[in-house]
């Protein structure tokens, strides 16, 4: 059971490591860091340094493949060999999955035209430009692809997919070894339930966070 | 606002990786990762290296203090020095934090003496040994130390501390950013919640991953 998991600079950590501490788990994993060149991919905001352990040319297929997104997926989603290598181990997966704007690389990479998909609330409607059906939903399955919310939908995204590959008693047993018992202190983690000037706010951050994102100095 | 993420090997990422992708947004906010000494970490199943790009000897204050929890945690907190660095930080901080197993490295530390702290649910009486007071809630706030409960409990810990320095339409902000609108696939999430035979099962894998657990080579 192998899980190819693309790290890259710009992207966001949690999107990764939220499926990461929960399909490590599943009977038999083998977990892959994967990146264009073998090495350290900061997140979007820098401090933190991942590493990629593997290279593209390293790793020619995966049982379940996780892309995530964050502010470096617009550069990524214009570079044809990560196109090109997310089209590969797509051919060879039992499961090929996306956590936030993750999911627009798998749209530029052509995976999700004529298919149901989400992402990020604040960019959902940028699947259209891909041949995709945004929904706003947590987690949407389409056949062997299954896209995921903003960033913390991973987690609820990940125990599904364990619960599908390995039943249900295995997902509750790593919900409990995680204590994913969540507790929010607020009732405002999506734009339906947030107060409109707050959902304002955060869209208008991210624009501006997007507009003025610059690919980190290697 | 110098936000100072302790990361060690075998650690667990989420513990670090949830608090680390909601304080980054903080106004002002600067995070630093830190080792023992600089250089790349890699988590308790050890696929996953994060860079640690301070050592202690460069990190001599923080505002907030972060203390991740893992299998790593039973070798740490035997660890002169890091303890030694805890303490050090403790005494310059407004926050000091934990996740998971990361508050009995705080109760070994000597931090938690005579106060009320949580921990992961399956070693939450080993923190009596160090003088605490162990309570079965999802976050614990003493003066200026907050535990968080395990894993995946810090994204509800960092969301409060965000909401304690910043306001509440701050940290509302960053859940509808992160899109936390948790839908965990089943209610199994704490010894409470979950069938007896999983917490039994969970509680024994748990066991003899803590005993079988070795030192990765570096």
């Amino acid at each position: 059971m192998r899980i190819a998991i693309f790290l890259y600079d710009g992207m966001t950590a949690l999107d990764a490591i939220g499926p990461y501490d929960v399909l490590r788990q599943l009977p038999g994993a083998e977990v892959v860091f994967v990146g264009d060149t073998a090495g350290i991919k900061r997140t979007e905001a820098q401090p933190l340094g991942l590493v990629a352990d593997r290279a593209f040319a390293d790793v020619t297929r995966a049982d379940i493949l996780v892309v995530p997104g964050g502010l470096g997926q617009e550069r990524v989603m214009r570079e044809p060999a990560t196109l090109a290598w997310i089209r590969r181990i797509h051919e060879t997966t039992t499961w090929t999955t996306s956590v936030c704007t993750g999911s627009l690389i798998l749209a530029a990479a052509g995976l999700l035209r004529g298919l149901r998909a989400t992402t990020h609330w604040a960019v959902l409607d940028e699947l259209r430009e891909f041949g995709a059906t945004p929904v706003s939903e947590r987690v949407v399955e389409q056949g062997k692809i299954i896209t995921a919310a903003g960033v913390s939908a991973g987690i609820d995204m990940a125990l599904r997919l364990v619960a599908r590959i390995a039943g249900d008693d295995v997902a509750r047993g790593i919900q409990l070894g995680i204590e994913y018992d969540p507790a929010p202190p607020f009732d405002t983690g999506s734009p339906q339930k947030a107060p409109a000037y707050i959902v304002d706010l955060v869209r208008q951050t991210l624009e501006q966070m997007r507009a003025a994102y610059v690919v980190p100095a290697a």
